[in-house]
Parts: C-alpha cells; sequence; structure tokens
C-alpha cells in the first residue's frame, strides 16, 4: 500500500456492522429484516439521519430506493455506490446492509477528510432485494430497469395476503417517479457484496474483483413410475419413480461433472409422490439449476440434459426448462478501477463471476457497472453465521473509494 | 370342479358389491368409508339387516365389533368368517369389504340351501381396519388380541380431534366385552380379502392360498451435508446430502436387489432440507421397508443396511430402524383346506405370503387362522381403480364355502 493512500476508518466501519445488525436482531446472531418492515423502516430511518448528519440530500424514487446525494463541484452525472438493507428470514448482518455500510463509510471519509470531488457521490439503497415477503428478488431494481411490470409487483402478496403496494405506501418512503435511477444523472453503480461463497477465503484473497453475473439454466427433471404396495408387489413388476429420479440425478451429476469444472450446478428441491413409506413412488420431480459465465458451457449443459435417457429404470423421464439467464459482463474500464485499486493497496484479489444475483445486474443494462466482493466466512450467505471480519470490510470500501475517486475524475 | 360341488350364487355376489358400493360412493368409482362414520353405519345396518334375514343373531363387542352368528346343530366353538367394511380415503370397493361380502353370501348359501353345520357359523365384521381417520390400523383385532391398549385407542384423534371413543359411544354399537373374539368359543377364522398385488393376476391364477404374512423391517436413511448458495459454491467444495441419499439410494437397491427374489423393498418417502433450487441440501431423510417370509432373509437386509459405508459423497450417513415385525405363519390345516379345496373346484391356484397387515395376522395369535387371495386388477389397492371381476369373487366365495363346512366336520 503506498504510504499516501487515503483509507477509511475501521472503528467507524465496525461502529456501522453494529449498529446495523439491532434493527430485526432474531437474538441468535442475525437478522429477520423483510423490506419495508418495521425493522427495515428503522434501519432506514438510521441511515437517513446518518446520511443528512454527513450533508446529503435525500431523495426516494416511486419504488421507495432512496439516494443520499452528496454534491459534487460541477454539474456532472453522479456516482452511485448502492446495495440493500433488507434480509431473508433469519439471515445474516452482511449480504446487502455490507453494501450500504461501506459506501456510507465512504462517503464519511470523503466527508470527514474534506476530500474534493467534481461529481455528485450517492449512496443509495435499493427496496425489497430478497424479495422475501413480497417475491421476487430484485424487485425494484427490476423495475427501474424495465425488467418487472410496477403494476404487477405492487400487487406481490406477502403470505398473509398484504400487498407490497400498500407497505410501500405506508412507509412514507414512496417519491417520485422522475427521481429514479437512470443514465442521463448518473455516470457508474458501484455495489460492494460479501462473495456468498467460499472462493475467496479458501484462495486467501481480500478482494472479489467481479467480471460479471454468470448466466444460467433452471431446469425440471420428472420421473414417472406407477404406485402400488409396498408389501405386495414384487420387485420385477414396479415401476420406482424415485429410484428413476435417483439414477437421473446421478447420471446427471456424472455427466455434467465431465464438463468445464468452473462450471456450477444444484439439484436442490425434490419433490415425490404420494411420499408414503409403504406405497411405490410413481412421481418425482427434481430441480437443477447449472450457472457458468461462459454461454458455450451452458450449452453443454443444456445437451447433457436434453439428451437425457427417455427412461431410467422402467420409468420414463422428462425435462422442463423453467427459466434462463444470460451472462451478465460488468463495465470493463469499472473492473480495471477494482483491480488497480485492490492491487495499489496491496490487497491479494482475484477476479471472479457472481453466481448469485443482485441489483448491480439489472443496473447494468442501464449504466455502467460493476461490483466488489469480499471474503464470507466459510461461504455461508442468507443465514444467520453469515459473517466477514471487519478489517474485510474496511479493505473493501477502501478499494470502493477509490474507484469513487476515480469515476468522480472521468 | 366336481359335479356334485355346492356353489355359491354369482347374482346375488354381485348385487352385495353393487348394493355396498353405494355407502360413502365418492362419486367417480370407489368410496371414502372411514370406520364407524354415517357412511359405515349405513354399511353396518344393511350387513345386521340382511344378516338377521338369514336368521342370524347379532352381537357385538366392547370395540364395536359385529358378529352374526347362524346357530349350529350343536354346542361346539364356532367357524368364524372375518373382515372389515372401513375404507382409506378415495378407496374401492374390494378392499376388506369383499371379505364381509364373500362371508355373507356362504352364509346365504347354507341358509338358502339348507345346509347342515354342527357349529355355528359366524361372519364378523372387524371396527376400524385401516385407522384411516383414528389411527392406528387394525385397531380392533389388535385390542382384542392384546396388542393394543384400548385405553390409548379410545383417546386416538381424528385429524378434526374426535377420539375414537366418541365414535364408538355414538355408533349404537359398542356391546360387552364378553363377546370378544375368543380361542374358547372360536375354533378358527378365516379371512378372504383382495391380494393387493399384481402377482394372481399375472401368474393367471384365481385363488391365492396365503400361507402367512411377511417379516418386515422399516428404516430411516439419512445423509448430512452442508447447506450453501447454488450459485456461488464450486464443486469441489460441496457437499450435497441429496446427491448421498442418490447415491445411498442406489447402493442401497443395488445391494439388496442381490438377495432373494421373493424380496420386496421400497424407499417410498423423501425428505429433503432445505429443498429450495438455489441452495444446496443439507439434509435428506428417506425411508426403506423390506418384507419377506424368510427371517434369515431380513436378517440379510438389515446386514446390507448396517453396513452401508458411513459417507456418500463427502456426506455422513445414518441409518435407524424405525420398527420390525416378524414372519406370521397361518394355521398349517387351514391353509391345506383352501388348497384342497381351490383344487376340488378346478380353480389354478398358487401358495402366497401376504405383504400387508391384515386384521387375521392378530387373531392368528389367539386361533387357527388363514386368509383366502382373490386378484386385483393391475394389483391396484387402498384407491378407486381396486377391482376384482364378480366370477372371482364368486370363486373366492366357493372356497371359503367348502372351507367353513371342512372346519364344521374336524
Amino acid at each position: 500500500m503506498k504510504n499516501d493512500m487515503l483509507t477509511c476508518n475501521m472503528d467507524r466501519m465496525e461502529d456501522k456492522i453494529v449498529t446495523f445488525s439491532k434493527f430485526g436482531d432474531a437474538g441468535h446472531g442475525g437478522i429477520t429484516r423483510f423490506s419495508l418492515s418495521e425493522a427495515a423502516l428503522q434501519a432506514r430511518a438510521e441511515f437517513c439521519n446518518r446520511m443528512k448528519t454527513m450533508g446529503a440530500e435525500i431523495k426516494t424514487d416511486d419504488m421507495a430506493n432512496i439516494y443520499a446525494i452528496l454534491k459534487g463541484s460541477e454539474d456532472l452525472p453522479g456516482v452511485v455506490m448502492a446495495s440493500h438493507l433488507d434480509s431473508v428470514r433469519n439471515g445474516g448482518n452482511y449480504d446487502g446492509v455490507l453494501g450500504v455500510l461501506t459506501a456510507m463509510e465512504v462517503a464519511e471519509t470523503i466527508v470527514t477528510e474534506k476530500i474534493s470531488h467534481r461529481r455528485p457521490v450517492i449512496v443509495m439503497v435499493w427496496t425489497n432485494e430478497e424479495g422475501s415477503l413480497y417475491p421476487p428478488a430484485m424487485m425494484s431494481s427490476g423495475v427501474v430497469c424495465g425488467k418487472f411490470d410496477k403494476k404487477a409487483m405492487l400487487a406481490s402478496k406477502s403470505p398473509e395476503g398484504k400487498t407490497f403496494g400498500e407497505a410501500l405506501k405506508k412507509s412514507g418512503y414512496e417519491g417520485d417517479i422522475s427521481n429514479r435511477l437512470n443514465p442521463k444523472e448518473y455516470i457508474a453503480m458501484l455495489e460492494l457484496h460479501i462473495e456468498q461463497g467460499p472462493v475467496l477465503e479458501a484462495e486467501k484473497k481480500d478482494i472479489g474483483v467481479v467480471e460479471g453475473v454468470v448466466g444460467m439454466v433452471n431446469y425440471r427433471i420428472r420421473t414417472y413410475g406407477q404406485s402400488d404396495h409396498a408389501g405386495t408387489t414384487p420387485m420385477k413388476y414396479r415401476k420406482d419413480a424415485l429410484l428413476a429420479a435417483a439414477s437421473a440425478l446421478k447420471y446427471l451429476h456424472q455427466e455434467l461433472d465431465k464438463l468445464d469444472s468452473n462450471l456450477v450446478y444444484t439439484t436442490g428441491e425434490i419433490v415425490c409422490h404420494p411420499c408414503v413409506h409403504t406405497v411405490i413412488p410413481d412421481f418425482v420431480d427434481f430441480s437443477l439449476d447449472a450457472r457458468h459465465q461462459d454461454p458455450e458451457v451452458i450449452r453443454q449443459v443444456v445437451k447433457v440434459i436434453e439428451n437425457i435417457p427417455k427412461e431410467f429404470d422402467k420409468c420414463r423421464v422428462e425435462y422442463e426448462l423453467q427459466w434462463a439467464r444470460n451472462t451478465v459482463a460488468y463495465n470493463k474500464e469499472l473492473v480495471g478501477f477494482i483491480k488497480k485499486n485492490a492491487d495499489a493497496y496491496g490487497y491479494p484479489n482475484m477476479n471472479i463471476y457472481s453466481g448469485a444475483g443482485h441489483d448491480a445486474q439489472y443496473a447494468a443494462e442501464m449504466l455502467p457497472t460493476t461490483m466488489i466482493f469480499v471474503p464470507s466466512k466459510d461461504g455461508h450467505s442468507h443465514c444467520e453465521p453469515e459473517f466477514t471480519p471487519v478489517e474485510n470490510c474496511w479493505k473493501g470500501a477502501n478499494v470502493l473509494l477509490q474507484t469513487v475517486l476515480d469515476v468522480d475524475r472521468k
């Protein structure tokens, strides 16, 4: 690290993490902070207060996304640092919120150290990234970027039957549509996030230079057998859909393991009918989620799935594509800034693709965007044991700070 | 068939099947007739009326089991033909009820044809064989034979919270404990039942000569992995409990297939956690039910299960025995009568073991017992497509009739 390089303040970083972990504290190390819930509104109020104290102007758009704006010295498009404050049920204190807290720390450093900047520097909070109470995930970035229909989103219902639209109205954060993130007033969006995987930790890297979000396909594989009594049907007459599903699952693992070693694929969900210990299953349905940055590898995955044998263990096998997502490549210049700044601080780093979805992937369709990853202890995310040491958070904030200043100079 | 052999009446047999299929008619070919429900009480009333018309005396015991007694010419222990009138939800018109209807037809033939008999001939209805509303199955035979505690059974609750005891009180069929089936007043119990499997049909046999009920073991097999994000966890770091469960299931099938070809085993139930398509499963639990008449084969099954590798695909594997049942052998003399009578009528027949449980297996612990199986179309049971052609029902009744007369001569 060059001696003259600016850094954020590690104590302040820690204070932010500790403070925000109280909003929605579930009592055993994690939080439940659904978007626009009381806990989320507490976190938003704390965010707005702190940003106002720094001299930021607060705006919100029609999806309750918050923009805390530190004015620049010139009338130029702004640099946005954005993430989300909401969590999954019994989530941790890092997924999402760390992107907001590091952005706040970057802003506080700029203000405290009186760093001059030409462009507005914006700390932004996306509403309902997790979609835990009101699906889908990445709801407001999807609306702002034109992926989702706003009316349909307002009608999205919680399991208790409350709509997102009602929660939005009640929140006090509903603002004007003209305030939405847009490519005219903003030049770049940066999002810091925990990796949510074990790679950085295993490879002993402090910073993940995120090149993009991997493409994915999601299939259902189904096997059709014959339901009969467990005690009275000789083996030779059986068509056991669960045995066939196990065969199909093993077959797919075997074939997919032959493809690129960076491919990740998951058979995470299984449904068995009738699922009674005394009855031979007649129907099994399992999911297959496969992700890779190279569309050619995804094509190979599709080929494996679509060439699966039509029958296993005398049971018919079918597949159905549920959805697919193309690889999203982040802005090369911004990715280059992240890499340069991590190197300049002397932080071990590596290029990485995001396997999970983030608001940044939608934002990338509108304006130059990239992400910074920091390590996740044991790769945990979406659970209470989620953890990133404060020093890693601080290092991430430092890289974010320098990148904001790089963009400011553009 | 010898020219002078008595037979039951096929038209009367059909009338009985058609009549009883109305009680609890579910509207699409089958019935829902939970024990002591209104539909079951209608069937009981029809049974009692018809038996009274034949001159039978009706008694009930404290579990509402019904005994319709045709007096014999001597004061000797009686011959019981018994089965049940209750069904599972959306069950068929044969499982259970056919045993009662063939017994009624045998009684009607004896009365109509004025066949003299020394012993009382009893048509008996067991209460709550299915245990569909008030578990467990084979409830009252279990109580009468001392397997189940009556107090606990009276407290058994339906999903709506009504107890079996209340239903019993309300039914009007609660009788005296001294009327229970017992080895002093009764010399044999015979139960005709559909096979509930495809063997007789496939082997083109009219009659299954049931030698006993197979022994069984029931295990749970569990795999323990690590839950992580589907998109962010490289394959080499994964511990996928569902992949491990598929491996364990395939391994067990492969090893158990090496044992006796009459062994039946079923992996019918599977539970996966968290069962989300974007999360690697950390826990899977599946059932293994294995049945065979030879305790040695069951011992081999136990050996296979208990020697399962402790790990598949980096996941820990555990097993747990849930319950076991020893093989029940039916009375050899009675089994011999069934065989002899089927042969005498010229009905193709084969010896067979029951894979399912029946009231007869509990009765067998008190007095000489056996069963007659008739074919199940496509092996179906516990479902609406359950079907046995009336000619097969009638043939079964004929064998039952001759066997009652054999026992009468003892």
